[in-house]
């Protein structure tokens, strides 16, 4: 941590600055620059408030040098971390990419079922779909709750495809723990502190989705919650940010995939459904995300779009979905990856 | 809704549209434009999901006519509601002002103790404070919890002020909900829906702060839950929105208490601490906020912020609390409001 | 400047960002840290490009110390600077508030002159209107040119006011620095340096007006150009920065009022007219920008918004600005200021 | 454009909103809904300032249903616009990428040919370079002028590449047309509609770069103005949003390349040096952009980055280039593209 301090300050703030950093168990390094002096404090302390002396006096701001996360980041683990998914063996994290593919609620088993069949046969490794549904209005359909988690399960049964779906609150944890293969952190629960432990302390893999305006860092954070609580299996996913654009719900910002890959060891899955909110879309981002480097996809896919329950809009069907994977594999190809 | 086809759309997927339109419940008018034809839908159907008919082929657009709030909007309900808190008797939504303040988390009993004295001479109705806190680290102060609580409670036996504390996660509801007067969803779990629903079940006012991100139909919506959940008594909060803007931690978004008080008869407070992150910043947006029509504000005051358990940078101390509220007084006469 | 070293980088990359360092003409000191080194560069070098060190092998990042910009901040001039507008007398950057009025595009010779009439006697001190007209399409309508300028200087024969008025490129600059009194930078060309530069070799003080996206930083450097280029006379105005938000058309940064305040001697005005694009957004962003500390305001004013060539829907009645200046001079007061 | 009316919206109100529809030349049909009343106003009147109607008293809003821009669109011209450029004969917006690369700034000669042979090398069909340079802070390096577009042409008539300049101001028009093959508007110049006319005016390709906060709508109406003043060889250029994203310099919003190619039938390239202004970044976002639909790149090479006179932390090398130029091929491949 540096503090810059302002050029009016007094040799007495200078002194009330380094006694503060001293408190706070680190080693202090004055310097006195041409225009103002900067204390530089040393030593392992990122849980130390910075803003504790940004509001001495005589302190104009104060510059962090150590990112805030640890054990999300590669100072701590080099390698990638490779993430096995049951019972479908896939692996996300390697050379194979790890494509999650289903409706983006689930609707009826019939659906389900024929569903899953589809995405399995055009290569998916797991079925994704809502067994509860965060919806911004009270009005819109809310879910099948454990109807729906039941449902997954048995599409699990017929097609060994791992089952991904999301859990909304700590209540529920243990249930969809239960049935699920990897258990899901929507966007608007990234910062949803209580069930990001929760979901630290079961033992399933967890796909984390980054909130609409998170930092990069406010994302690795997010991770480290999960596995400060025990659970090293966390899968990044990157489903676009909210920025002033309007001919797209979000803007999918691809280009965290290789920060993360510079400074964290976890995987990161691109979902260009959300990402973009239009189906047109869906297609050539999903190229883009394979191109840019992660490690898979997450697609809504759904048989009638028209008539689904919730996001109708950025769904494709499962012909499509068939088609842009012929599309992902040549592109997977030409950076070195598989399916 | 209107749906705009796209200038090549053909006769028939033009009649699609108008089944899938009448098929939803909806009354379709079809307008034919010089460039485009646009087919309206009539007819009070919230919870109609646009987005199914935007899938399909030969649609350009969906324009949404009706806000989908309603039970938050003016056209259900014209006058302002008012809020009264209990003990303080203090009422939101009035012409007078209901200003709360105090430490971001409860560390101890005689600070809290203290502090609800000092904002209690200085005119604040209520008393606030983090029992339960939501931190960006894993490795930062997480609050007291139940032991805060306690303390806030006594701190309201001996001041008569009104307690509001933040509720985290949908198993803790019912203890915040014994110990405060109101109690406030933070900005981070604005789109916590299981949350919104368990405090709409709850019979205490809700603070409800806007999200980083949220726009302002998402923020209504967001009221609407709770509403719709049983408890009409919700307070909204704007307390800065995420953008690029680098001097200050949040953007204040100020026209949102104007632009809501044009759609909504909920109050609307201000909270400047969060809104700027910086304790200079706090009583020039205080007297911003009061200016332009907020119904109260919500501000961080600590008796040592140096030393503060979080967020020091943006806390101010009892006696810049007290100069500011003699401002906010000045202020607040000048647009026809007590304190 | 602090060059922060990646946690594995060597030694010698190391020495080769400390000869670097000083082949800029710096001073370098290293501070060895528990988990990696930094580099401060010590020296008043504000053209040094930090990016060159950045791309060092072994540098994680680049922490600039300095602010950018010199002459537009307070370490080289501690008093706020005070511009006088002719012919009016007024001052921007006292006590008393500058109130610069009327229409968005100047459209005839007669509504010139009864605005500045209606204007003047609500208390503006100086009249804005434009003669060349930045529009987003170009079938919109694109300004009377230097009729509009002559309509201006004959308005303010008649009544005293001091001229604004726009210069879009820097061929016209000369023309437009003969009529008016203040020429104004709109916010598309806040980079647009040429033209920062002609105006700054100009004598008429120059309204600066904030670009939609840009920083405080690149704000007061586009600021600085014009001082750089020999103009001390710099009036900044913050017009609304482009967001997410969708209930207005940008969204007023209000806060870089009092944080432009802390840093630069430059005065800051506020236009709630482009700043929220409603025309009832108007009168309460205007005494929210009062109380902030704003030094005055530019406010677009038209007979018959109806009716008007350019941003209908923003402009305010001659009869409604002469009641929201009754509610400024109210506000004003509470603040310590005067109109 | 359909014109809301407010729940309680007087039927006088509803026929003065017909008037004012009927008055600018519109055929308006009315609409009863359920909750509202809705005016749609029919005819093609892009210029029609939708503004005049949102003031009426009784309307709530206006929602527009033309794009305002219109030779841009595909209404106009379905097939894709191709644009040759001389004298290299590479065509962009066909099915060969074109790329175009080279330093920030033109520093000296020698440098100037030597990177445009490593770049002809690598595949590059187009040398850029900057003679003039908008930069942010006064005391940056601001360019060569005349001088570097010499050097610029000189490399032309050793490599045959095509020469790729920008252009800042008005009276730079001339020159620069005359020196380059392709004159470049960059990002800050988006909106600077006075030089948009001018490039629209003079015989060569102009490569449009996307304003830092623009719209997809604001970038075509730009693209508009060049079309409509006489040159309709306008290729597009997404370099990144501005948004609260850190890590990066800019948020390459990759999404808009579909985007433009679903309404529009102009080429459009992807910068991804300033689009994330990291040189780690470039070459993965270089390949999604590709994989998304790009027509091509524009990319910074700087022989030697630390010493680069402008943007040397996001230049790369020749060597780096050539490299990433391989992976671009077979990701063209791959998307059926060819270079």
């Amino acid at each position: 941590m540096i503090v810059v301090m302002s050029p009016k300050s007094s040799e007495e703030q200078l002194n009330h600055v380094v006694e503060l950093v001293e408190e706070m168990g680190l080693t202090s390094h004055v310097i006195h620059g041409t225009d103002r002096n900067v204390v530089a404090a040393v030593g392992d302390k990122r849980q130390v408030d910075k803003g504790a002396i940004e509001n001495c006096p005589g302190v104009e701001k104060i510059v962090p040098i150590l990112a805030p996360y640890k054990v999300a980041s590669k100072e701590v683990k080099q390698e990638p971390t490779e993430i096995r998914l049951e019972p479908s063996g896939a692996v996300i994290g390697g050379k194979a990419l790890g494509i999650i593919a289903g409706p983006c609620s689930i609707e009826d088993r019939n659906q389900t079922i024929d569903i899953a069949h589809a995405v399995k046969a055009a290569g998916a490794v797991a079925l994704r779909g809502g067994a509860f549904k965060p919806r911004t209005s009270p009005y819109s359909f809310q879910g099948l709750a454990e109807k729906g988690l039941e449902y997954m399960a048995e599409a699990r049964e017929e097609t060994g495809l791992s089952v991904v779906t999301e859990v909304l609150t700590v209540p529920h944890v243990k249930m969809v723990s239960m049935y699920a293969d990897v258990v899901q952190i929507g966007a608007r629960n990234m910062q949803n502190y209580m069930l990001l432990k929760a979901v630290g302390e079961q033992p399933k893999p967890v796909l984390l989705k980054r909130g609409m305006s998170a930092t990069m860092e406010e994302f690795l954070l997010a991770a480290e919650y999960i596995i400060d609580a025990g659970n090293p299996n966390v899968i990044l996913c990157e489903r676009g940010i909210r920025t002033f654009e309007d001919y797209c719900r979000n803007t999918l910002a691809l280009t965290i995939v290789p920060a993360i890959k510079k400074v964290s060891h976890l995987p990161i899955l691109v979902d260009p459904t959300h990402g973009t909110g239009h189906a047109y879309l869906v297609e050539p981002m999903s190229l883009a995300a394979i191109a840019s480097g992660a490690d898979g996809l997450v697609i809504e896919v759904h048989p009638d779009p028209e008539h689904a329950h919730s996001d109708p809009a950025q769904q494709i069907k499962p012909e499509q979905f068939k088609e842009l994977m012929e599309k992902v594999k040549r592109v997977a190809t030409a950076v070195d990856r598989t399916i």
